[in-house]
């Protein structure tokens, strides 16, 4: 700590991100990377990126990306917020909406970042336990708060809410924001984007970085209601004119265009979710039912952070999480088939190895 | 305004950057862009880094490139932080050092980007105003503040401030932090990096935007003692683990690598700066001495919003302030011999025409 630095700073305890080691090479199922590479067509445009005018500013307004979302999810260009990662987009719907007189709300095993900025804005707030099957209930929301936050699917579960449940949850609190963070909707979950014109308080947030395999490029977007929407541009335009640079926003626009490659990589890393969860259960797994790009998993009989280090020994990095509730579950990104091969081949021996 | 804005989005008057318009061709001296194209090695490693893993999230500590800037500068690792563009860096330092009890200064002909950030934070601050010449009188700084940012060289002005002064600034303000944001310092002024060591309450502050041709990539850095950069990393990891893509961590290296080509082009723009400004003062223009690459002018006889809009009919872009004491200044970046070539034909044609 320094003499210089201001109440803020002191009082934070930042975000722990999955590890991105250099020191060797791993079967990364860590951090939620899609396993395959973003469609051909980004390369194509990434190549003719190099050419364009990089001596110059990228459009402050991000047009041509936030027309491209516009025309992808029906919504007119002024639903649509861009911002580098969906976590540059969520802190600024922290600072926007959140902090008022009251607390926000959101689960109590969820996305761990949304603690952070609560310390980094200075909001209120507090934890709504899952159930015991790890599911959120929409009715423990039914309580007095100043905005509502939560993933769908959930993270690290992966569990999904329906869609009914998120308009029970929009018709039980319209007098605040609710914030729906569908980083992993891709995977199988039911959008709410299409509630978006039934409820002004109502912002989804989504990401490039996994069903698009964009995680370097840092793209990430909220949609809603047009005032949501300028409230995101005021505090955008008051922080950082142009936080997506010129391959952001072309790799961006180029892998929304190729739907077809977009929903077969999908389609594959939901088929390899189900495999390696029938696997994993084989083994004495219990396994949450998920509808993320992860597999949320729990030994009766091993430990998960004998599991997690042995695993990283062999060169395999799963997500561990040293958090109440939690602190017996692997988060396990769903990788290629042979990747996951490899990691139940590893468990395998893992198991018997200490059983015998 | 909505129901659903909170305080903070509600009191902002956010910063307008220069345009970037797409409608028509313009030779465009509004924005500060370098008018030469990044170093070539930056493109040989754009093109390689197309082929790197992009479905990997970047290194969030964006290790090489402070390596990079460490080695260049004669710092240790921890003496550098990086950020997307130096206006992000900047909207860190605002929150991480400044708000306390009293006062931040800085002058009151500046980046208009200070006061958005104030106001996005909630920070009290004093403008100093510069004196009649538009220089920054350091002895005025002597008063009770919670802290002191100004550019070296000053913006929109392109005055610069001696080494010297600097260090009377810091001598007589050892008990908050001083930010000197060196945006343009590579064209001519004299960079407080040397003192840094000194004075554990100054942080540096730059970026590739300008003298490195790469305002489309958005790297911006700082550079002070290690407990000002811890404060900076705790704030971003609070905000954004990875606000910086893999182009921006690649290219920034390949261009800070390139010292010959880097002071050509530094070498030529100062050269332009200079036959520009004799140019402009034949022209009957007061012409501020300038260590930056734009020019500050103003003309006894003809009005800045009339020759502003008459060059941008004429496909000219320059940059007009609607502020107190320089409403009748124009800022004009400096370009290629072509450009500036142009722009002083134009100007003479409108002197002429307006004249007569």
């Amino acid at each position: 700590m320094s003499e210089f630095w201001n109440e803020t700073v002191k009082r934070l305890s930042p975000y722990i991100p999955g590890e991105q080691p250099q020191d060797r090479s791993y079967i990364k199922l860590n951090t939620n990377e899609n396993p395959y590479p973003p469609s051909p067509h980004v390369f194509t445009t990434l190549i003719e990126t190099i050419s364009s005018k990089l001596r110059l500013y990228p459009d402050p307004n991000a047009s041509l990306l936030k027309n491209a979302l516009a025309d992808y999810f029906h919504l007119q260009n002024n639903q649509v917020f861009v911002g580098n990662g969906s976590d540059e987009v969520l802190a600024f719907c922290f600072q926007a909406f959140f902090g008022q007189e009251g607390v926000l709300l959101f689960p109590d095993i969820s996305y761990s970042f949304y603690r952070v900025y609560c310390s980094l804005f200075n909001i209120q707030y507090q934890e709504i336990p899952l159930n015991d099957a790890f599911e959120i209930t929409v009715e423990d929301y039914n309580r007095k708060n100043s905005g509502i936050i939560l993933p769908n699917p959930n993270a690290p579960t992966g569990k999904a809410l329906k869609r009914n449940d998120i308009v029970k949850l929009l018709e039980n609190n319209k007098h605040a924001v609710v914030v729906i963070d569908e980083a992993y909707v891709d995977f199988g979950a039911e959008s709410a984007v299409e509630l978006i014109d039934s409820y002004p308080n109502l912002l989804v947030v989504q990401t490039f970085s996994k069903s698009r395999s964009l995680a370097g490029l840092r793209c990430g977007f909220a949609l809603g209601n047009k005032h949501l929407i300028e409230a995101l541009e005021r505090i955008k335009n008051s922080f950082n004119s142009y936080p997506l640079d010129h391959f952001a926003l072309s790799g961006s626009v180029s892998a929304l265009k190729d739907q077809t490659y977009f929903q077969h990589i999908c389609k594959q890393i939901i088929s390899t979710r189900q495999s390696t969860q029938n696997a994993l259960q084989a083994l004495g797994f219990r396994v949450i039912d998920s509808s993320a790009n992860f597999l949320f998993v729990s030994h009766p009989q091993h430990e998960a952070t004998y599991l997690y280090q042995a695993l990283k020994e062999q060169g395999i990095l799963v997500r561990h999480f040293n958090q109440p509730r939690i602190s017996n579950f692997l988060r396990i990104t769903i990788g290629t088939d042979n990747e996951m091969e490899s990691l139940l081949t590893c468990l395998a021996t893992l198991l018997k190895h200490k059983r015998a």
